[in-house]
């Protein structure tokens, strides 16, 4: 499979993951404006994948200012970090790109350009190490046989490569166990449906798509054996700001005693935050509810509410596997521990 | 508002529900395999409303046979019941109607015909009535500015008017209270963003609109003080069978303290089951999750699971507001009381 995103000849590369599935088609971006607005408009989506973008944006900017201007592109990360407030891997790319910036000091304008693009790239390329390395840890919470249910997509789409919560299952399948995937279509914008389904066909996994109310039918009926899902925010105290419908699922999951696991790289997690209302969670446009592609799916003039994600709280996850290990309750020692460890 | 469904001119007349809310189409049916397959196809639902239309179709059979031929009419009745198995609205109507049928006697034809069709709209007409009285029950367990969540479309177009969850809603601001409507799209076929909303916009209720997989964080926001669906078929026991989706509401609703309340005539009652396994579940072509009305929503070829009913235990269900009062757990008693009584 083709990257999420890549640098290419000094431009953003990217699927337009809105076209999915019907249409495989790629974006070369080649300003900053665009790639803001690529992640506003979700051509891109998932925390990692967005971080990534973001990183690569940093990268663009810098490029187009054709001199080193320290105050210009900082306007360039500014703009980049006004896309969407959720994710934390987006400020945590757009911080490290800063951070590497600052580093290299007074080197010429075509070395310090070199080197951030190749700080971009690094970014991308250990995004699908982390990912390969969750799924090897988490791969060992699955038994052969069992029904998994996921959410959204947390998938190679998701990310630079392999994916966080896919990437988990994709490890099992290679570890040789026979799991079932089921995947919740995702409203309103339809990313299970439309992007897990997608990727999960091409690599040949056995996968079942379902309505989001569907899922406590399915786990009642016992089909769910594990639920595994990605993050775009986690707290100190184990906290995770993911895709709406998330917390829905995890209270579904301890009323019918299956293990709820979140998986999720370091650079999702904001250990500056404590509780679950410190999250910033983004309120999409209405318009997203009233209709599908042009067709009409409730009355104009209606009121809707669409938040972007919700909070599940500590007590209903068993688990967060990371790139550093699985991480086990009480959540504030073990992701504290986790962090003070090297990455 | 029109009625949902009526006998007009020796043919059965209905809106047809899978074209709101763009358009107000209404269906002249004028045989028996018409309106069977409008029950099929969904161009009227609720279970109310089917056991209505299947009463008018058992009316409209007799009138196309020109004499009275109760082998030929045996088979209206056989055809108009393998429509849907879950909503006992459905069978409870047929039986009713063939009832009827056997008073009748040695009685002529033309008084026959007359008679039937009398009591296909009396079956229409007492519907209407037993809503009315649900809601002046049901409304007492409401309070002045609660948020009320409802799934799918339990109102004047599931019935023959007035609505089960919803004619509660109604009876409850008829009777000031000032309540606010929280509607699930009700996925796949959208039955509460197209049909829920459309009817409650209609009558000026304060409505939003929000996905499935909203609800759940709109309840741990502390938004709903209520929830409030109706009911395809429930058992002695009281397992309650409605629109897929249910199940999850009623375990959310029980997570957050939130009273879950279902609302439902006597007609939809089963009481020759006891558990919730006796109900049969309709399962609905894979296709409605694949696309909407055109647009593709995921990739061909993906499994799909399309159950179009769950069922809800009795042990989350806190109260059955029905036209012979509000029944309250232990369900095995009070069921079993308020049926011994005099409808």
């Amino acid at each position: 499979m083709l990257p999420t995103v890549a640098w290419k000849d000094g431009s953003v590369v990217m699927i337009d993951q809105r076209r999915l599935p019907g249409e495989e088609v790629y974006l070369t971006l080649q300003g900053v404006e665009e790639v803001a607005q690529a992640i506003e408009k979700m051509a891109v989506r998932g925390a990692p994948a967005i971080g990534i973008t973001a990183a690569y944006g940093a990268a663009l900017g810098y490029r187009l200012l054709g001199r080193d201007d320290p105050e210009a592109w900082q306007e360039t990360l500014r703009r980049l970090a006004a896309t969407r407030p959720t994710a934390k891997n987006l400020f945590w790319a757009l911080d490290r790109m800063e951070r590497f910036y600052r580093q290299l000091g007074g080197a010429p304008y075509s070395e310090k350009l070199t080197a951030l693009v190749r700080e971009a790239v690094a970014i991308d390329e250990e995004d699908v190490e982390m990912n390969r390395r969750m799924g090897r840890y988490g791969a060992s919470l699955f038994q052969d046989g069992d029904g998994i249910l996921t959410h959204c997509n947390a998938g190679a789409l998701a990310t630079g490569g392999y994916g966080t919560a896919l990437g988990v299952i994709r490890a099992a399948l290679e570890a040789g166990k026979r799991v079932h995937v089921f995947a919740d279509e995702t409203r309103p914008l339809l990313q299970g449906a439309r992007l897990t389904c997608w990727e999960l066909l091409r690599d040949g996994i056995d996968t079942t798509l379902i309505t989001d109310n569907m899922a406590a039918f399915l786990m009642q009926k016992g089909r769910v054996q594990r639920v595994v899902v990605g993050a775009d925010r986690i707290t100190s105290l184990g906290y995770v700001a993911n895709k709406i419908g998330t917390y829905g699922v995890a209270v579904l999951a301890k009323e019918h005693g299956v293990p709820f696991y979140v998986a999720a790289p370091f650079s999702t997690f904001d250990l500056s935050l404590r509780e679950g209302e410190e999250i910033p969670i983004e309120e999409r446009r209405g318009a997203e509810l009233l209709s599908l592609q042009g067709v009409t799916t409730a009355p104009a003039g209606v009121k809707t509410w669409n938040p972007a994600f919700d909070v599940t709280p500590p007590d209903l996850i068993s688990a967060l596997i990371t790139e550093r290990g699985i991480l086990f309750p009480p959540y504030h020692l073990s992701i504290a521990e986790a962090a003070a460890r090297k990455g």
